[in-house]
């Protein structure tokens, strides 16, 4: 798995609960006190996200941070 | 459970899964593909690790990532 398929794992696990939840890229975005543009672009897998903003956004999700890190594998090269 | 708690305790779950395992900072490092200085300002709770590099991490350390997030909890204010 690349580095670039890590962040579009993850950004689809994030899109998948929040769709789950019907909630929009703009509420999740106030609930996690983020930008929606970030959250737009992490759920392209655009972003590194970081530790503060993955445990924000699980917070807002309702869900534990293992939920997004789910289908990722190690990274090669 | 404040950001910097958060950085902490994931620092100090790194440093505990590095130390059962009887490894350096340095060789974690080089397993991880990261620098020495990273891995030692990440366990004393000075970094916001970015999602690439909890995978390498956890990958080098041979567990899962959200091993690294075992207590932490939700981030207020």
């Amino acid at each position: 798995m690349t580095q670039d398929e890590v962040l579009a794992v993850f950004g689809s696990n994030v899109q998948k609960e929040r769709q789950y939840l019907q909630l929009s890229q703009e509420t999740l975005a106030e609930m996690a006190g983020l930008d929606r543009t970030y959250i737009s672009s992490m759920e392209r897998g655009k972003r590194n996200v970081s530790l503060v903003n993955i445990v924000k956004i699980s917070n807002a999700l309702s869900i534990s941070p293992s939920k997004l890190f789910e289908g990722i594998r190690e990274i090669d090269g």
